[in-house]
């Protein structure tokens, strides 16, 4: 199943996609599942799909598409893994995975606009998979690490890169408003099999920028959900993104800057199209 | 005037400290302010201090202290902030505030165990100020900063050092859980003319381990705001955590680590003490 937070007539809901409909899920269930951040910690998806047939159904064009999980707690980030990224960065070989943190006001949805602020002009695209955490845990072994997982989208990492590199800490970098695009909705491990041969391609104007498979990742999925839940306790809706290949635009000669107009897609094959349009900051 | 969050027989409750007493405006006013983030967000202070004579009083020893603010959307942490810090740990200087991230799930009260976790041996104290930032605000400048501040804190922002340098990202020496302590209490502006002025010291086991006024920042409170708020949208409640001083264990030689059973005490003056015990995690 594909489920998404989204609204409609401005108001917030969450539901399942369902070819061009989306299924508000949230009119019906809202009393028990506040949003789709409580349905996973509830574990109620049976709920949910029990719920489709009887619950309002509207066609995609009617509604404002808002980041998978609008409210995770924490959203963790890992950078250099790919070989490709890493040699284009210049980084070192590490024995760790590098994580570095959004928080979630700098997320945006599919089809919106990400932002390129007006204190910079560097604004660039990281094409990623991202993975929704299911439950509570700490120091969660590799060969469980699939059982906390909810699902998986496409995440866009949009990142300024002058006040990335301001200092060795990625943070201002990568947490502007509206910089983070997440969606358009989150699929469900069952309807992904053999994620490791899945392609990951990122467009910029119909371009391919990015493309790789995540047998390429320097830390697998596992790896990555074993490293963060061992310093710290994980909770269901928390969001890691896994990376970005190579092909970044900040490394290109000459760069290559987004901008107002420019439209980017992440798609991620079994999952979908993330798609945004850039825009200026309203000054 | 000192605000607190703290726990009454394990009731989660927020209040005014007064001498030995703790008054728990939660009781009454929990309708209105939830928590004190929501008192802060709703300006509400004025109202809490009406509140004050007719809210219920415990002495200090039966409550249990959390976290000044428990629950803030983001907290930021200024890394390499002092010139003795920065020379110890071999940083170049750099144009602007290197920024790093913990999430709120890290934190503890006053008088809580700081957590030494089963994979590490290599905790290290790191006295601070914590600023918290009283309503919404982007783009803030320089001389307006003050006026989004609420009040200041001790905080005492726990590494792990090992971790900490796994990658050249901080996080995951910054977000083991009971590492950043965070207290005893908020203490409004007006009750701290002339911060330059204050002096920060840290005490492992009754010895001074790190000493430093505030004029010693290499970037100064406004600043930080300022370029914080460039960003992010700051929120009320949100932590901004200013820089260690030098003296830091993991630079001495031999290296000092926090071991269970010591005390850790980071002391303000004007503001208090913010004192912890180190225990083991349980395995």
């Amino acid at each position: 199943m594909k489920f998404a937070s989204f609204k409609i007539e401005n108001r917030v809901t969450w539901g399942v996609i369902q070819g061009t409909s989306a299924v508000d899920l949230g009119a019906v269930l809202n009393g028990r599942f506040a949003d789709l951040k409580t349905l996973i910690a509830s574990n109620g998806f049976s709920e949910a799909q029990a719920e489709i047939a009887s619950a309002p159904s509207y066609p995609l064009q009617n509604i404002a598409w808002l980041p998978v999980v609008p409210n995770p707690d924490k959203i963790f980030c890992v950078g250099i893994n790919y070989e490709m990224h890493r040699k284009e960065t210049g980084r070192s070989e590490v024995e760790h995975p590098t994580i570095f943190v959004r928080f979630a006001n700098s997320q945006t949805g599919h089809l919106t606009d990400i932002i390129r602020p007006r204190v910079s002009t560097k604004l660039d695209f990281e094409g990623e998979l991202a993975l929704v955490i299911s439950k509570p845990g700490r120091y969660i072994p590799k060969d469980q690490a699939l059982d906390y997982i909810a699902g998986f989208a496409c995440y866009n990492d949009g990142s300024i890169r002058d006040w990335q590199s301001h200092s060795h800490q990625f943070t201002p970098g990568k947490n502007f408003p509206n910089t983070g695009s997440f969606g358009p909705w989150l699929v469900t491990p069952d309807e992904l099999p053999n994620m490791d041969e899945r392609t990951l391609t990122t467009r910029l104007n119909g371009q391919n920028v990015q493309q790789a498979k995540f047998a390429q990742m320097i830390f697998d999925i596992p790896t990555i959900v074993e490293y963060c839940s061992s310093f710290t306790n994980l909770a269901a809706g928390d969001v890691i993104v896994t990376g970005t290949p190579g092909g970044v635009g900040a490394k290109r000669v000459p760069p290559l800057w987004m901008k107002s107009g420019d439209i980017v897609e992440v798609e991620i094959d079994g999952i979908g199209i993330l798609r945004n349009s850039i825009a200026d900051e309203v000054q």
